[in-house]
């Protein structure tokens, strides 16, 4: 299995408390960091998980709101401290670059690494890809400008079959091919077909990252079939008028956003200060979708660990 | 006794680690808080000590590294969430109020308090003044514009003997006169001096916070024959030369500032994030002069409250 592990840095929503910190994701694609939202007190909390500041090249903001990004000049600043070298590149709405850009360049201007901005907007766009991963933005329908994030692996090679392989004679140069998919044609011109010398490739895995947003059918029709969706649950069902005023979601909605999107597992988050205990969410949630975790600070998600 | 108490927040230095914070401290002044420094995750700690928001009127920011100031966007928008009303005011150099004030306008535009930012420089020059306190800055020696604060009560009134004014008949109009100092002309025209209706009033406390500078003389200057002195100690004997370098102190020469300076109590703080143990710092300062405490998060200290 490629790793592929979800980290929750903060699960709490705008009013940050002692339960729960502002929100902050990160996902280690195969030993790459990448952070999804960056709230206050985010650079501690990578330490408390002992996430390197050195495999984090590429940070995520989903919108303006402090509680998503107040902790970017603090995390980028350590990072420059501590000697991190390459490119960092912040993807985030043009605002977002103009405020953060000129802060950091008074508060941080001697930096190893350089400081890229991707400037994002509201449109389903492919806005970042490499060999193993695709990240796209979908709109998502908040007070002001908002994106989800699809995360997506690409097709992963096929596993060789090192005995089959062995009493073939296929040789080291070829295995390459192998896990691509190809045939091996002996030197005798016999066709061994890829299928007896290898098995299947894991699963390509699909996470989708919904903070903050309303109950909305494009959200379901953006996040449709994913294998993980972490969608906001601000508020419990007492609350509904709150979250469709605040164009926020209960727990209920993000189950039946799950549910309707028909995807794989349901994580929740961005709970409102006012739930000293948010087993309630859990259940409202599960009410629509059981296949639903309650996210907390400090757990680790191996996507690729989906119990049936 | 009117309420005095220093509240500490953040005793690390620039790079935050899982044992401390960066700067941050909290003067209680008979229950109107003043903030010094602001680091990142200030607003935590304010929970974490149960420091009212409601009560926080007045942030004085020493000079403009991200480790003293990073908090601020956060804590201001957390108070305004909350409702805060009044005024607040942040104490900052001129570049803090512009790179802020343009932060806070586009993130935390709507607020129910008036945000003033009242310029400060590197002069010697009383910032704040109200029945209670006095503040002033006093320049320190770092590698950008930075001050220290002196915050001195003023002289408290005199205790009124109950018992005396009763047998005197002293009228209760009079008591106010009675604590300024006067004496009570009784209407047969007898004098009694105040000395024998009153006691003598509670010592006017002065504290003085000096982060981040390097030993020098003009320090020990501005804080001589203060009650109480914060002085930076970031680095033990055995990194003098990275003091000297960077413009930080060692703990002996926090040490050497409070007896040259001739205060009552020193406490310890900024500490660089290679020691695990501050016990050697300590150590080294108590060699300069014995009455020194170790700084440390969620500690409160009664500025009143100086042992023999």
């Amino acid at each position: 299995m490629t790793q592929l592990d979800l980290n929750l840095l903060g699960c709490g929503s705008a009013t940050s408390t002692l339960r729960h910190l502002p929100s902050c994701q990160v996902l280690n694609v195969r030993g790459h960091l990448m952070m999804i939202d960056c709230g206050e007190g985010a650079q501690l909390e990578m330490r408390r998980m002992r996430l390197k500041f050195s495999r984090l090249n590429h940070i995520f903001i989903s919108h303006l709101h402090g509680d998503h990004c107040f902790g970017l000049p603090g995390l980028l600043s350590t990072m420059a401290l501590q000697g991190k070298g390459g490119t960092v590149t912040v993807h985030i709405f043009k605002d977002g670059a103009e405020q953060f850009g000129r802060l950091l360049d008074y508060f941080c201007r001697e930096r190893p690494f350089e400081l890229k901005f991707n400037i994002i907007d509201t449109h389903k766009a492919v806005i970042y890809e490499d060999d193993a991963i695709t990240v796209s933005t979908f709109p998502l329908t908040h007070r002001l400008p908002c994106v989800g994030f699809l995360f997506k692996e690409k097709p992963k090679n096929r596993h060789v079959n090192a005995m089959a392989c062995a009493q073939a004679n296929v040789p080291a140069h070829f295995m390459n091919s192998l896990r691509n998919g190809a045939d091996y044609v002996a030197p005798n011109g016999t066709v061994i077909p890829n299928a007896e010398l290898t098995t299947d490739a894991d699963p390509a895995i699909s996470f989708a990252y919904c903070s903050d947003t309303k109950y909305s059918k494009r959200v379901i029709k953006a996040v449709e079939g994913v294998d993980w969706l972490y969608h906001e649950s601000t508020y419990g069902d007492e609350n509904l008028k709150n979250a469709v005023k605040r164009y926020h979601s209960t727990a209920r909605q993000a189950g039946m956003v799950a549910r309707e999107a028909g995807v794989k597992r349901l994580i929740l988050g961005h709970y409102s200060n006012r739930y000293i205990d948010e087993s309630i969410l859990l259940q409202q949630a599960q009410e629509e979708f059981p296949a639903t975790i309650l996210g907390n600070e400090g757990m680790t998600i191996d996507l690729n660990n989906i119990k049936e």
